[in-house]
Parts: structure tokens; C-alpha cells; sequence
């Protein structure tokens, strides 16, 4: 016996931040990148086995950094009986249509929505439900891209090509009011076990999370409503592991947004904020370990997400200037291109106020402006 | 400008830690390991450089895992104007006896001590201060290796070779009733700003640091006097990064007993228990960067060490065990071996009584019996 071995299939910071945890549990991790991909872990940690059961086999469990797979690969490797959590079946909720529609068939409150195969059925939708309508692909799309506000039926024949077949299934949605986005992560053990962290609110800009906080800016109830929610759809989805469930409050109703079976954006807050992060959750998860308590640390706590500057400028470069303010910073060795997600900074306080404004002092020292600020 | 890069003499677990922090803070760790030493960090961060002044041109700051260093060679690096942290001149402070005599030059309450060159000089000091007294050498102990309490002239003068001169200075010291030991660890940044962290509870066995605990179990005169102290020695020591001072009190007076400036085992329980670990706050110190709150997080917290169990099996295997009552486990990646130090837990709780059980009972899971327990 060594240590035991964990496998990530993508070395994005995803994978970067379960091995800061992994280091911490004695928890060896194995990254399996993919071709030209940028890794984000050290690079000895990054595997060019270009054989994924060979990979596999070289591992205790597997997991993942994102949800790019070969489904059907890997469900031929659990049918070889090694251990890949979350699940095959679990991952299948990746896939926007898959998750809505058996959300929907269990009986729980989505958005209204219909699954298009072309644009036809997206404008018939449309002409029902009323323009504008949300339009997005069930598989390809992150943070926010790929997702389209449709305001009549010319606009939907545009968007998905007239008439023809579309390569993969996209979802159309009403647009809803929303008064309030929020999100929960929930943890799922190999034996059952399972635990949700406390729920956040989250703020979206151009469909891109810009920053989260905790407590939720929602009364008690809706909190309470949204983590009963997350865990009723986490019992759907059965992923071990984390399984981050992002949510709409309409009306003072809570809808299922979208799922991800995977540590989230939305849970970097919980790296200072709860007493066990959701990276050394997902990996005491799949490892089929106990798994930590996501209690609160602190009254209050924010994350603010940290982009590339216009200028081109490395925010590593200002670490010094961010770091005055009580913070801690996360930053994911990737190289800076104007836009992209390059790091997260979190403050926890005494009140969501001051974790707010410290969060965004420092993002601001970044280079990060706020949505607003910047124009 | 890429990511900021520190490198590291040496590759054992503080360095480990240290690239925890590195990781979240977006800085690349460089580690120079010694021919046969086994690494802690991931392997690709370890060099196989063997040139030393081209291993620190090529990194932003040097600094050391542990003090078996050349200090001309590292001299004649900080002559050449790259950038060394701690300096040569702190780092001479590693020596035992070159800290007693400077810190009692300046005045500083240590134990009544004599710097010996043979046995000649420890048997004088025996009869002069009274039997049994302590004899170290100045350099290569640690963990309380190397400490011997020496009853009478016979046994001084077998351990030091009868009249022979030694190899290294010998610090002789008086055999004190030692009521208490603590520890604070303080950090120093490259433009003079310095933190101390809560002073802490240290035990030892057999000369082994087996826990620490804070608040320090003693009243807060003593802290305040111990705190005082301790940045009072790291005046004069002048250390830039992480000075730890480990302190006696003797019939309610506070003693200095040694000094190490580097990250330090009475610190580790800043991990969980501050807002800024020690390591985080070693690696700011260094690269110029602004200190973190060392302020605590909780209102009590206990650390335990973790060592290989006598029937020399793994406590890597045991993990899972130690994980369900709430603790957080460091493993350091080093093969077992009876008595080897591998790890440690630390535990944060409201009352310093929940915290150490905590503690205790992950180590104990782990496979380290607590000291009495044993037998």
C-alpha cells in the first residue's frame, strides 16, 4: 500500500484545486490531459498515456475535470468493473436535454421548456410560449456560452439553420422574470452518504458567473426551499460526488436551472468559507471515504470570479496589489488572454457587506472589473 | 511576466506545503532536492540541477525547506545580488549555539548555558550549575535528536569523546523544571512588516513536538509576555519569511529556548486555525508581497503528528478512518517507517477540549498512539 491514487480525466483548474486538496490528504492525483490541452497541475502529474483504460487501471478511482467524454468509453470500462465516479449515468446529466427532461419527468419544477431537434419545432415553441425564447445546445456549452436569447421566429431559423437537422439536441426554454439565481452543491458518497453545503446567491453577467456569496440573499424559506430542491434533483441525478445545481427564484418559486455533476464554480467559495472545501469533498467522495462537513466557518463570505484584463496583463503579475486586503486568492497558472477565467478570489467576514467589498477590492487589484464599473 | 517562481532547498514537507500555497496563489514552486533525498512534492517540481547559482537565477526568490544549507556558497549567491530569504545572516541562527549567544548578547532571557568545544568545558559547567544538565551539538539535530540529559562527568564525558575536540560547538545548558512550552511562530516581510501568530502549547516526547494546541494553555500574562518575546528575538534574528520560536516557562518566567527560520511543526496548526497559513505567509514574506491576517479562525484548535506505527504500516490506508469526526488530515507522501513523522491532523472547535480529542482521536485512527497510551 502507497497512497491511493486518484485519476482526472482534464487538467483545467478543476483539476489544479483537487490537488491542493489531494496533496493535503496524503492523496495521490493522476492527470490524463487531452491534446493540446493546457495543463493547469504540474506537469508530472499529467499523463501522456494516450490509453484511457491503461489510465484507468493505473488508478484507484477516476474522475473528471469537465464533461468533454467519451460516454460510451468509459462505460465500457465500468462494464470492465473499475471505479468511475461520478457514474456514466451520472454524466449522462451533463447533457442539458437529458437533465431537463428527467428533471421534468420526475416531477420537479424546471423551467418550461421543450427539447428541438431543428428550428421548426424551436419557432413552434416559440409561437407558444411567447418570443423571446432561450435557445441553447444540450452539449458544448460552458460558462454562460452557447446560450441565446431568441426574440422571434427569424432570429430562431438563423440561429439553428433553417430547417435542418441539428447536430445535437438543443434545449428551448421560456424567458423568465428571474428575481434571483441561486446555487447549491451537494456531496454524494460511494455508500450513500450525502450532504449539502449551504445555498449561495450567484451573479451572472453575459451569462458568465461573476460572483457568489453566502449566506443567499433570499429569505429563510427560499434558502430552505432551494436545498430541499438540490437535494430531491441530486437523488435524481445519483452522482458521487459533487453535483452542483444552479437555480432560478421566480415569483418566490424555485426552478432547476441547470446541473453539473462535478466540482462548480459556484462551490469555490466553500475553499474558505466551510469547513471541508468541495475539491477535498469530491475527492473524499469518489475515494469512498467519509465525507466533511460543509458547515460555515465564518457569518458571511464572497467569491469574485477573476478574468484576463483588456490589456492583455497577467493578473500574477498584481498578486501583491490584492493581497493587501484579507483575501485569499486563487489563481490558476493559466495564461492570460483578455476575458478568460484566470482565478477566483474569496473573503470571508463578519458580514456579506464587507466580504463583498473586500472580494471585489481585490478582483479590482486584479484587474477585474465589476459588471457596470467597466463602461 | 509568467507566473512568480520561488525555489526551494530541499524537498521534504514544509516544501510540500509550501506548494499547496504556491498552487492557490498561482506561484510556481521550484525544488532543488539533495542527491537520495525522497521528495514530498509532486516530481516535477523537482530539479535535478545540480548547479545551485543556476537553480536560484532561474527562479524570482530562493528559499529552504530545512537548514542543512552551505551558507558560503548561499553567501556568495547573495553577493552576486540574487535574491536569498531568509539571508545567509538569519540563517546562521539555525546554529544552536551561534542563537543562544546572540540572544543573550542582546539581552534576551535564555537558560543559563556555556558553548562548549570538549568535554573538559561540559564537565566544568556540570559542576558549576549542578548535575544533570543538557548537552546538544549546535548543528544537524533535530527533532529533539541529539538533545541528551547528561547526569554526571562520566556520562559527559562518553558523549563527548573524552577531551577530544569536537567536530561542532556543543551548547551545555542547565536542566530546567520546565512548566510549560510554547511556541510563536512570527513572519517578517521583505520591507520589515511583521505578524506573530497566537502563541501556542507545544508537547513534546522523548524530544518530539507530538501536539500543539492554542489558546495556549497558560494565563495571558504569560501569552502576552510570550508573544512580546517572540517578536523581540525575531528583532534581532532579523529573519525574512517564518521565524518560529520555541519557549520554556520556568516558574512563571519565559524563557527562549531555540529559534528556526524556516516554517516550523508549532505552526502547522495555522493551517486550519488562522486566516493566512504559515506557509502562505512564508511564501508573501518572501516574494515582497504583503503579509496575511495571522489572526485565528475558530476559537480553539489542537494539531497532532502523525507517525509510522510500529508494525511499520501505512496510515495513507487508514484515511478513510480518521475522516469522519471532523478533523483535517496532512499526509506528506513519505514512505512509512516506525516513528517516522508522516503527517499530522488538526481539529477546530469551540473549546480546546473538543479540539484535542479530535485530534488525538484521527490520530490515533491513523495508527499514533498518544504518549502513556503505548504501554
Amino acid at each position: 500500500m502507497s497512497a491511493p491514487r486518484v485519476g482526472v480525466i482534464g487538467a483545467g483548474q478543476l483539476a489544479r484545486m483537487m490537488g491542493e486538496s489531494a496533496s493535503a490528504l496524503g492523496v495521490e492525483l493522476a492527470v490524463y490531459a487531452y491534446e493540446g490541452e493546457e495543463p493547469c497541475v504540474p506537469l508530472s502529474a499529467v499523463t501522456d498515456e494516450r490509453d484511457l483504460e491503461a489510465f484507468a487501471r493505473s488508478v484507484d478511482v477516476l474522475t473528471f475535470d469537465h464533461e468533454r467524454l467519451d460516454l460510451d468509453e468509459l462505460a465500457r470500462l465500468e462494464g470492465l468493473g473499475l471505479a468511475i465516479f461520478p457514474s456514466t449515468g451520472a454524466l449522462r446529466f451533463s447533457d442539458k436535454a437529458h437533465q431537463r427532461q428527467h428533471l421534468h419527468d420526475k416531477g420537479l419544477p424546471v423551467p418550461r421548456f421543450t427539447i428541438v431537434r431543428d428550428s421548426l419545432e424551436a419557432v413552434a415553441f416559440g409561437d407558444d410560449v411567447g418570443w423571446p425564447i432561450v435557445l441553447k445546445p444540450a452539449t458544448g456549452g460552458y460558462d454562460g456560452k452557447g446560450v441565446h436569447i431568441v426574440d422571434g421566429a427569424d432570429a430562431a431559423r438563423r440561429l439553428l439553420t433553417d430547417g435542418a437537422p441539428l447536430d445535437v439536441p438543443w434545449v428551448a426554454e421560456e424567458l423568465l422574470a428571474i428575481d434571483h439565481e441561486l446555487a447549491v452543491v451537494v456531496v454524494t458518497g460511494r455508500d450513500g452518504e450525502r450532504v449539502n453545503y449551504p445555498v449561495v446567491s450567484t451573479v451572472q453577467h453575459d451569462g458568465v458567473c461573476r460572483e457568489v456569496t453566502v449566506p443567499a440573499r433570499v429569505s429563510p424559506s427560499v434558502r430552505d426551499e432551494a436545498e430541499a430542491l438540490a437535494l430531491d434533483v441530486a437523488a435524481v441525478v445519483g452522482a458521487v460526488g459533487v453535483l452542483a445545481i444552479e437555480l432560478f427564484v421566480v415569483d418566490g418559486r424555485v426552478l432547476v436551472n441547470e446541473v453539473a455533476p462535478r466540482p462548480h464554480n459556484s462551490g469555490h467559495i466553500t475553499m474558505e468559507a466551510s469547513a471541508t472545501s468541495q475539491f477535498e469533498n469530491h475527492l473524499r467522495a469518489v475515494l469512498g471515504w467519509p465525507l466533511g462537513s460543509p458547515a460555515l466557518r465564518a457569518p458571511a463570505a464572497a467569491m469574485v470570479n477573476v478574468f484576463g484584463p483588456a490589456d492583455g496583463s497577467d493578473p500574477r503579475a498584481r498578486a501583491a496589489d490584492a493581497l493587501g486586503g484579507d483575501v485569499h486568492l486563487h489563481l490558476y497558472g493559466k495564461s492570460p488572454r483578455p476575458g478568460r477565467k484566470l482565478g477566483h478570489v474569496n473573503a470571508i467576514a463578519d458580514t456579506l457587506d464587507e466580504a463583498h467589498a473586500r472580494a471585489w477590492g481585490a478582483a479590482a487589484a486584479l484587474g477585474t472589473d465589476r459588471p457596470g464599473d467597466e463602461r
